[in-house]
């Protein structure tokens, strides 16, 4: 990822905007086929300097100003006047936002092929751990019992919404820029539109229904939904982290080769994946801000926010790719303690259960009567420090109008595998849903 | 806008979802009939204290628990049985949210009444103006020459997405909240989705594919693309404001009754919309970004952050809906000075058409020998402050090799009306092609 | 603190200064003493229909223009020449920035006066708890032994930093707005600064040393400090709430009346008090970010960028406040439970204590040696899940030359008391210079 | 400034504390001395391969870990013993935050070099222009008369304060950081404080009151400082470029050697200076905003918020330094047009001295009676187009209770120099004040 936007990749990308525009131009009569054969020639970036290059861009505010210069320099070597239409009838921007775009096609295929990776580990966990017993935690104390799986579907549903959603942001968003000095394409006359729709072919880009200079929501957009994978990965990183806790102990990165090691500390594990993850979200949010606080450019091309926009774009892309990798390390060796899981919920006593037991009391002596009871006996249990099932066998067995219960069933009330009825059914249903979305993501990509 | 967010909107809101959950889970059998007509003739705003449920909200960090209580308090007046099924097998986060979302629901219709003005505005001000020629500026500074009309084509365009937009993501995002204490609504056994079903139905819904209580991408996603009309509408607030600065003078917001007078300076007429617009787009971004920053939810409910994207969510809506307001007040009364836009092209003494001469001079004498000559002529009219057409109708003149051009075609490469051509066509196509997207708009809303 | 910012404080402040600045031009001879005389009369808030203003103020872009308005027709009422010199020499961002000045006066009170209470809660826990072991935890893994109150002194200090760093960011930016239209207070000749002075004075401001109208530097720092404490408080939030998990069950906050309870689950507890803090500190960051994007504020007046600037400066102080008086509310009755602390350390089997193990024998054997032999003895307990002193009294009396080591001494190193000992030290010192801190602060108030 | 922060730099400021660490343990006795000179020996950056320790980090989510492990391996060819020692009772983040502060205090110099420079531009300038009238503008709207000069004493105060600011944050937070594993300097038992003492000694640094791993206030303030410097400079690019626009056309960048020149566009000249101060303006404030995010850290060391601060840390830096060194080159060769700015105000008909003129009329008959006469005129002005001059003139003219004012002091009113009497003064008095802040701080610093 860090290759696909740097210095050889975006100036290699704006060489490729350059030679497709005169191909373009050339194909609508607008300029001698020598010219063309001469610019295609010069736009290897294995031709150029880059470092000087990036410096003087530095200097002069972009990158476009003097590599155009050099590119004609190097084409003047082989035809005097190929050298006068190097760029002609383009801008700055077109080509500098043009090949970001480019680059970011790169990039969102390297950010899709991670996601299908780490969409399959997840459904592949969770459909192993549709049955497994795990506390359920609301505002960070524990709640209830889930199912494990159940948790997982969660961690992926957002995924594969990611994933589409992307697709179709992109498919707005990467397309050509070509306007032009002021966007009206006016030098090329009424060929314009023309050359734009062979450049767009040529690069297979879309065609714009108009330079998009200072109008920047589908690109815009585009990075938001960049933001917003980043954030559901972060969710997951959070809770990733919190059950990697000593204290909770359900799950534990791989630690394989040293991984999150500490020679001082024998007993420590760092959550390396989670760490990157944490980080890229907690950057992300005010990168997005950024691009979203440029949008204010003024007239026909803006002074300082579109630049600002160009040089917080990449980060986005290289922050979720590698929270994805680093998650993706994650998922190919966590290790699920489920005996954890269970030691977890038994802690509680049994109070897990207690609106459950309260629902299958009701149904005996009504619900007002359901709800004093389980009441007093949560504060026996809590009191006593003891099992809420047991405090439960004791009350019914002292109490006439429950005495018919079936101890079995009330057993049963308390069986954390049994809890997870309700998380298992819909954990399944998702899932099914979950795998054919992505069999549907997959088949549209071949 | 105010009054969609307001305290009376939201608790009605909440009880609308109380009384949705009680007749839902009535059909489903899990209630009887007589509870469910106890809590709908319960679930009316007017029978509660509002700043006394606000107040105690507060304390408790969520204004579900004071209402299921006073709510519960209420319905025990009238049937002892319904008051034990008020809120049942649902969480505070289940009621809030899909509040909010109800809510929002009717805000995105005020936005999208407001929107559907502002396309009307522009898009007949761009028709009208589709041969004015104005400058268009790039990095503030005076480029070349356009087309009014192609301007405010611009403007128009990202509205006009941003109204599919908003509908597309709504249609996503506008769901039911609906799980129980964890997400796996166990305490109504297998009948859990069918009352989610019965209940988005009622309030008119999407029935959720999962309850979303920290999977919050969709929902977010609605505040970002309100987020994203919000930056388009600050560009147009930008471009306004400069417009109208007195040194340009192109546009003027309407100043009847005093709007945006000054008593002590009679010669100011302050850009009320401009700035209120302005306002919106430098608060926006931040607010965006805290709905990503909140999105790590911790495990089945979040702590701290689920509440601050509670508290941000309607300041996005009301910033865009202030914005909407100000710019179709403008838009209504805009006065438009075309003389002041010729006088602003005219003070550059012909230098804006210097590449169209260049373009014209390179098919008589080679492009190098025009760009050459076309230098030589701009560096004699900025040194002697003339007018570069009548530079180079002296310079033709003493030209042999050029003598045979005809001073009229000359003449029309200054002419601004001519100049506008590329920009007159294209925009003429996008206000074709802008017209059918918002009737096409407009005819889903029917 | 909502009192402090809402519409009648802060009426009544621009009122205030109203009053101020007749008096002051009186005193200067600018205006006769009959005129001042019915201007104070009149300002006085309950003398205007406050909603009525507001939603004028929402009209014109800004609150000063109807108030000054009402309050030219009252003075009328009374004084006709009075009428005529209301509000002179003044402007609207005059009266609305002196306005705020005067609210974030109050505010500040009250910041300070909830982190003094916050302070001695802080300072009486830790002096309580030197000698308390608890696990320190790093990337959310158990590390080492510390001790509580080692970790409360850096919970404390950063408080007692925020209250010395709000005074002086205080002392600069409660200065007088004072410019008149463009900063010159031309209107007033050469008395502007005596008028200044004088106002600033009866207002107990400071006097500006010049209008501050778009050089923000001095306030926008005094809301940047404020996001400062709200982030020193957002990592107390953030440890209480990982300390009061279920899990880890070290902190838990007042439970009285019902404080964060849950009739469904009755093992629940919220830690409403961590939420409000999270929430705060979530939102914080960007509303501090809106202050910095609003300094751009173009020549002598802004435009839109003053206003947003203004929107969210309430928001800054109430976050923090509501933050503040949650976590006091959570310190006045927090319930440390020392067992579970000890509970948490006994389960890491020694192996934090490791490396103290490993520099005892290194004074034996040599540190290569001691080093080696440590790495082999946490390999075993952790493989054999023994106690890593067990392991080692094994080790050390088979292997000759450790032989010689005490037992006792060898126990001292895992008892997790005698492992806080640097922490005390530390900490004790810490304490009595921040109890030194402190009153100075409290001195310097009265 | 991209200097200061690279991996060389970096890498050699974090073998610096390695190096001042194993020097300070050693004269308290817990070294040997051998230990000490190979590991100095050691601590030289050309011995590293950078690339392969930056990649090594990214993977291991800190450069510590793989630098210490490289370290190590290179002191033990020169001295076993040594070899074990190496960053011996220190943690990842203890070398990481020092190297960061290390850097961060080069980078503090370059920022205060640049300001100076600036300070002195703006300075001369200022003195130089003290009685240049020049438009004031508010809203964006042209509104009185100035002093160029008043108005670059507003831009220079921050810049001043900035400097001051700067020094006495840089003098909190340019600490050490060592606390060890926790905080608790526990490996070096009684001898920690001392040993920080000596490093804090020898690096430069303040001693530290505790390690501030996790409590990031008087750090992240120095972070917000610079961004606070930031929004000054974009306060003044804002200006700038808004002056620099061909309508306005009061100041413009130097352009010499082809500086934001545009050769199709022979009349643009790119006011590159302000596009780059604008862009950094623009990302800052997020920037800082992650800062804020971040300090959330949890327990003794944080799981992603403190690398998210790393990350963001030198960019804020870079900004500031790019916007400087801009600025620096703007003011350098700036030209400042005194004729447009003359000519912007007479296009103003005078209309912007109607207030002035109001107050000397008041002096005859009264305020009532004067305000309505000139709005009169003002009236007539704007209706037929005339100068308010010629209008004053005529209706005092034809009224007899006026007739007596001279006419000479009438057109004083209107004359824009003498317009600037209270500019000039304010500005006078504030240069020779910013002056001897400027000298005070050029002493400190010697």
């Amino acid at each position: 990822m860090i290759a696909a936007f740097d210095d050889a990749a975006l100036i290699q990308a704006m060489l490729d905007f350059e030679a497709a525009l005169a191909a373009a131009q050339a194909d609508e009569g607008l300029l001698p086929r020598t010219a063309v054969q001469a610019i295609a020639a010069a736009c290897r970036v294995d031709r150029f300097d880059i470092p000087a290059l990036v410096a003087a861009g530095r200097r002069s505010g972009t990158l476009a100003v003097p590599l155009v210069k050099e590119l004609t320099r190097l084409v003047a070597q082989a035809d005097a006047e190929g050298a006068t239409v190097v760029h002609w009838g383009s801008t700055s921007q077109d080509v500098q936002d043009s090949a970001m775009v480019l680059v970011t096609r790169t990039a969102l295929r390297l950010l899709d092929g991670e996601l299908a990776t780490l969409c399959a580990h997840l459904l592949a966990l969770g459909e192993a751990h549709l049955a497994t017993p795990v506390l359920a935690r609301t505002l960070l104390q524990p709640a209830q019992v889930t199912g494990f799986g159940f948790k997982l579907a969660g961690w992926l549903a957002p995924l594969v919404r990611a994933r589409a959603r992307l697709r179709a942001s992109a498919a707005d968003a990467l397309q050509l820029q070509l306007g032009g000095a002021v966007g009206t394409l006016a030098v090329m006359g009424e060929r314009g539109p023309a050359v734009a729709r062979r450049m767009a072919q040529a690069l297979g880009l879309r065609t714009p229904s108009a330079a998009w200079h200072t109008q920047r929501d589908e690109w815009v957009r585009l990075g938001l939904d960049v933001a917003l994978l980043t954030g559901s990965l972060g969710k997951i990183g959070a809770d990733l982290a919190l059950m990697a806790q000593g204290e909770v102990g359900e799950l534990a990165e791989p630690s394989d080769g040293g991984r999150g090691g500490s020679s001082a500390m024998p007993h420590k594990r760092n959550p390396v994946s989670a760490l990157i993850t944490l980080a890229a979200a907690t950057r992300t949010p005010q990168h997005a801000a950024t691009l979203l606080a440029a949008m204010g450019q003024q007239h026909e091309r803006g002074l300082g926010n579109w630049q600002a926009e160009l040089a917080e774009w990449p980060t986005l892309f290289l922050s979720a790719h590698g929270a994805l990798r680093a998650l993706n390390e994650a998922f190919a060796g966590l290790k699920v303690d489920t005996d954890r899981m269970r030691v977890n919920i038994d802690a509680l006593q049994g109070l897990v259960a207690a609106e459950a037991l309260s629902i299958r009391l009701a149904g005996a002596i009504g619900r007002p009567a359901a709800h004093a009871a389980v009441e007093a006996m949560t504060r026996t249990a809590v009191a006593e420090q003891r099992h809420l099932r047991d405090v439960a066998h004791a009350a019914i067995a002292a109490d006439p109008a429950l005495a018919h219960l079936d101890p079995g069933e009330l057993d049963a009330i308390f069986d954390p595998v049994a809890a997870t009825a309700s998380a298992r059914r819909l954990a399944s249903q998702r899932f099914e849903q979950l795998r054919a979305d992505l069999a549907a993501l997959d088949d549209k990509e071949s």
